[in-house]
This record gives C-alpha cells, sequence and structure tokens, in this order.
C-alpha cells in the first residue's frame, strides 16, 4: 500500500476520515503511524496528495490539512482480454493489471477456462482487488473491468467495434516475436511508443487453443510469441506489460 | 508443471522413474495419464525428450522408450541480484527467474531486508522452487544461486569480479528510464540484444535506500527506473525480465 485511497464520500472540504479495517491496520502495523503524521493519501477517481493524522480510534482515524493537488498517472492506452484464470491468481493478476495502468479488463471465457471459475466468489470482490492494486501503483483512476461468458458471440459480434488496428494474442506458438512484431509495426512510425498494440489477448494455463486463435485472427489480431519459455500467467501478463513501461 | 525433470539417478538405458509425490500427483491428478500414454520429460542438467509410461504404482510410475535428444533452451546472460524479499514471495520469485531463464541468482542484504528473512526455512528450499520453475519454463538447467548476507563487503570487495559494463539498478528514482538507457547504450551498437544489461540489481519491498544506490553507482552500475508506478517485487521483476525475452 504505497497510499491510501478514499472514496469521495469520506472527505469534507480539508479533513478526511479513513474507516476501512485494512487500511486502518496498514497505517497502524506498517506505517506505526501516530497522531501528527503526515499520510500519502488519495482520492478514489481523483487527485493524490497528502493529509495529517489528527485524531485515532480502533475504528476511525480522522485526518486534517488534507491537500489533493497531483493528477494520477495516465493510463496506458490498452486493453487487455484475459481468459479467466484460476480463482487463486485472479487477485494477483488484476492488481498487476491495475498496478501497471490498464486501462480496459476483459475476462473473457476461453476452451481452457474450467466452468467452476465463473462460480467463484473471487469474481465479486474484483472491486477490492482494484484498490489494492491502485494502492500499490499509486493511481487513483481504476481500471474498466467486464466478464465475457462466451467466446464466440464476443469475438464475432462485439469484438470488431472495441478492436483497433494493433491487437495481438499472446501465444507462444505464435509465428512473430513480439520484437518482430513491434519492427513490421514500426517501419511507417516514428517511434515505439506510438506502434505498441493497444489491446493484448493473454490466455489462462495451457494458452488458447488453436480454434480460438483463428477466430481471433479473422478479426485481424495477430499472434504473437515471447520466446520458447512457457510462463505462469501472472509472469507471462507482467513480462509482456512490461513493453508498455519503459 | 510443463515437463517432467528427474535427477540422472532416475534413469536406466532406455527406461526411467518417476517417484518424488509432487510429480506422481501431477501426472495422476493434472495429466490424467494412464500406462502407454507419452509424457514429456527431461533430465536435470540434461535434454528434454520424452518417455512412456510401462508401469504405475501409488509410491513409482516406470517409464520406457525414453527419448532425449532436444537441448534445453539457452540461458539468460544476466545476473540478478535480488534484495531478500518477504519468505512468503520467495518461492514464486525464485520459479519465474528460473522459468525466464536467468543464469545466475544473486540474494543479498539490504536495508529494508528484515533480519528474521535469513532465517526463514524458506531459504532451505530453494532447489525445490529451482525445479517449479524448470518445469514451468521447460528447461533442465538450475541457474546458480548465491546468498550474501552482507551488502557492503560484497559491493566493495566481490562486485568487481563480477561486474560487466552493463548493469543496471532497478530503482523508480533513477534519472533515466530502461528506454532511455537502452538507446545510449545503443549508439555503438548493432542491435539491442547485444546492449542489454548483463547484470540487474532488483530491490524488495520498499526499494534500495539512497546508500545503497550510491555504492552500486561508485562500482559503475547505473540507475534506472521503469516508470513511476511502483509494482510488486514479483511483477516488477517479470516486467523487467520481459526485456530479455522478446
Amino acid at each position: 500500500m504505497n497510499c491510501i485511497l478514499l472514496p469521495a464520500v469520506n472527505f469534507h472540504n480539508e479533513s478526511a476520515y479513513i474507516n476501512a479495517a485494512a487500511q486502518i491496520e496498514h497505517v497502524n502495523q506498517v506505517l506505526g503511524a501516530k497522531v501528527g503524521d503526515t499520510l500519502k493519501v488519495g482520492q478514489l477517481e481523483g487527485h493524490l496528495g497528502s493529509a495529517v493524522i489528527t485524531d485515532m480510534t480502533p475504528e476511525r482515524i480522522l485526518l486534517g490539512n488534507v491537500d489533493l493537488t497531483t493528477a494520477p498517472p495516465p493510463k496506458l492506452d490498452l486493453t487487455v482480454v484475459l481468459a479467466l484464470p484460476r480463482p487463486k491468481v485472479l487477485r494477483r493478476l488484476i492488481m498487476d493489471m491495475t498496478a501497471l495502468g490498464v486501462r480496459d479488463i476483459i475476462l473473457i471465457n476461453s476452451y481452457r477456462t474450467q466452468k467452476s471459475y465463473w462460480q467463484s466468489p473471487m469474481l465479486n470482490r474484483l472491486d477490492e482487488f482494484v484498490l489494492e492494486g491502485l494502492q500499490q501503483g499509486i493511481d487513483t483512476a481504476a481500471p474498466r473491468i467486464s466478464l465475457q461468458k462466451r467466446f464466440k458471440p464476443f469475438v464475432e459480434d462485439e469484438l470488431a467495434a472495441l478492436m483497433t488496428n494493433r491487437a495481438i494474442i499472446a501465444h507462444p506458438y505464435g509465428a512473430l516475436s513480439f520484437s518482430q512484431y513491434m519492427q513490421q509495426q514500426l517501419k511507417n512510425a516514428e517511434s515505439p511508443q506510438k506502434v505498441l498494440p493497444s489491446m493484448v489477448f493473454v490466455g489462462a494455463e495451457g494458452g488458447w487453443i488453436d480454434y480460438e486463435v483463428e477466430m481471433l485472427a479473422r478479426q485481424g489480431c495477430q499472434a504473437v510469441h515471447i520466446g520458447a519459455r512457457i510462463l505462469r500467467t501472472e509472469a507471462a501478463v507482467n513480462a509482456i506489460l512490461g513493453q508498455w513501461l519503459l
């Protein structure tokens, strides 16, 4: 937790309060903060800044001198379409994509997604994981997250409206490497930043099946690989999205 | 587990056996394999290939037609010097660095490393985490791992012998971005692959303190950042090392 994000309702003029148990615990246990100490705070969907602790009880921490003047960092111009992973790894994936600044996240069904994943109670906790990611990455603007339980109707009927001319599928058996893809795109452009894909499809454990890759390719998505090594979904997402940070 | 790695002692001519509980469970529960099925196998520090199940008991799976003809993928020309992280994340970090193909891993003390981390029983399980990483990344060659409990003597007395002219410190407050660093290096070279750093220092939660960055800089390490966003150690390691894969 590199900053403490509070909803707008917790602010009033130059005062604010923290009442979420996890945040109170962080202030006490990790920061060891006391009355008079300054905290890094932010307003959800608002600005970042600082505030001073004026009172502490076990249920509520009062803040004064609230000063929110720093705009959050820009979002990445990027939609990640992720095959719904095992619930166990969903929390960290949502946190990491949020901390990295992904603007849109679409969780989609795939052949290798087990049906039971869609019943997981973790799917009701996405807002909590997003908050963790924002507080990690020091951002206030939540990514948009949508769930697509049916792959084929989404790809055939809805994808065209969302697609740009630069969509890739992360696929260990793609013919092109990511860097070859970027070199192709760079031929007519001045900077790598301008030709980074704006949509990336990432499979879960086991990746996409050929049928899915072919269906996406018909919509204009290019399969690219990042080497012969097979990575955990989390590691792969971070290794790929690292390209947008540099 | 994308392949099953066995020690040399488990092989004899064209036969081999699996006797590790985790591997037997994987063959039964995840692969649902039966006598006559072919498995992807490899020999630790040897080659990769396939074998056919000839007999199965709860304690042992016998393999025949063992055919190991594929060399493991090349290691990355890279040493990662990692501030010893919380034991909870050590397993995944070692797994991921191994799966990514890092050749040398040095776990080092830092100002923000808690002393108790060095007493963690997880440090006795590094071989196990390496095996998981190799089986994930489909590789047979373990990275070399060393522990350095004292930062200053290591940096002042031992680092010079290990250093190359391309060592970086991942540091959110570095003056240069990774891509600016690469552009500088590229001026006199033909391809990005040839100027990738061969040593990367990565801090744990909270990163390096100024004193540590300065001490490393005196040895010729360049502090570089990958953007304003602060990532979890695991996410940061994968986002940075993703540069070596592309």
